[in-house]
């Protein structure tokens, strides 16, 4: 595959599997989610956001390429946030505090989580958070650390689509949760963040996976993370909102057709 | 805790949170699961099968007690099955074939995947298989990988409750399904099996658990356990079934009350 066919593919795996098209985002868009639905996707969410920089730091330690290590530590910077000292100055100037350290994605999230009403305590504590969410985020540490690095830096792909799916997500949540206006401060990041993060991540795949077999594993590892993110919303639609499907790619009943 | 306190408090952990109680499970035993409801109940479930000898493996492998390993073994050729030779006899005369060998769990819960209508190679294969039941039984192996010896066996524990739980489902099955006949030998030989296997791995944890700390782990990993179990279901009732509940010890929104 060239370039321009490899991301053809990448772009219709996401089409079908990416969570943009899971019923429980959906409902948050249309602004049917009530304030608890909206608590427990926050407080559950925290568990992912709370693995990221350890996924991170674990494809960090599989690179013996200092280049590659370098490009790839704005990522745990970008969610551990930063002291501000000249050794690792801020990546992000907009939340920079008084000394000039910036507050990281993971501290933004425990804001979302309070402003939905949850425990930041709770949530560091990962207390009531579903076990069915849990097994699939420590199913993503798990494939960073045993696949290839090309798989695992595969698996962050899905930022290709995290973008648009952000800039949506905050307009909807102004219109029908106004009371959420101050814990946004997440997703305000990450659409500059994941769109930096992803065209690195696709060029360096591109540029490693040399055969047609590795293009094919990068692309299953794409499925692979879009199969835990929507496991995920899975888990919450059916703890806490209604009906049932199974996800994209699993069996069907006939009487589901 | 005396060993009279200590299994209370299992048997007490086992009510609340063993998925006899799972809404799947009630609607199976009340006959209200259609034959392909129960097909990829069977299909899913053969991926946890699959599993057991490995996790088997794992624990036995993190022993230096060979009496510990001989009487864990037997749990792998449960599984596997044996080929009759004189250093492995079969644990199951009843299943025996010509050759004294024994068909194993995992060849007998193939059967019960055709007789629901599934497909053999399909189970081998594990497509299909909803990504939340694969991070569930992943978990499994993870856990007894990563956790104390102790917590390892004592995550084995749901078997003290399995026996019940079998005997109320084959008069079940055999009633409300009476063309899952054929299907049923998993259930038969495992009355037996898991009924010895508890009361070995009950009285080691009780023997190897010496302070009231190591008593807890071992009640939190039959805890775990249970939750892993119950997970499974909700992915099969959420994709195959209907409505919605939080697993026990999750977090419940007001409205669930």
């Amino acid at each position: 595959m060239t370039e321009t066919e490899f991301l053809a593919e990448l772009q219709r795996i996401g089409e079908e599997r990416y969570h943009h098209k899971h019923p429980f985002h959906l409902r948050m868009h249309e602004g049917k989610l009530s304030r608890g639905q909206l608590q427990v996707w926050a407080l559950n969410r925290y568990y992912y956001q709370s693995r990221i920089p350890i996924k991170d730091a674990v494809i960090l330690s599989r690179s013996d390429d200092p280049e590659f290590r370098r490009a790839w530590r704005k990522r745990i910077v970008d969610h551990d946030g930063s002291t501000g000292s000249v050794n690792e100055p801020s990546p992000d100037v907009a939340v920079r505090g008084a000394a000039g350290g910036s507050a990281g994605g993971i501290e933004k999230w425990l804001k979302l989580v309070e402003v939905t009403g949850g425990s930041r305590e709770q949530a560091i504590r990962g207390e009531g958070v579903l076990p069915a969410v849990r097994y699939a985020v420590d199913a993503y540490v798990h494939f960073v650390s045993t696949k290839s690095l090309v798989e695992a830096v595969a698996s962050s792909l899905t930022e290709l689509f995290a973008g648009s799916l952000i800039a949506l997500r905050m307009g909807a949540l102004r219109q029908h949760y106004p009371w959420m206006e101050h814990g946004l401060s997440y997703f305000e990041a990450r659409v500059t963040q994941a769109s930096a993060d992803a065209q690195f991540a696709l060029s360096w795949v591109y540029r490693n996976a040399r055969t047609v077999e590795e293009q094919e594993l990068a692309c299953n590892a794409l499925r692979a993370k879009c199969d835990l993110l929507w496991a995920q919303l899975d888990a919450l639609y059916f703890s806490y909102v209604q009906p049932g499907w199974p996800p994209p790619g699993a069996l069907r009943l006939k009487e589901q057709g």
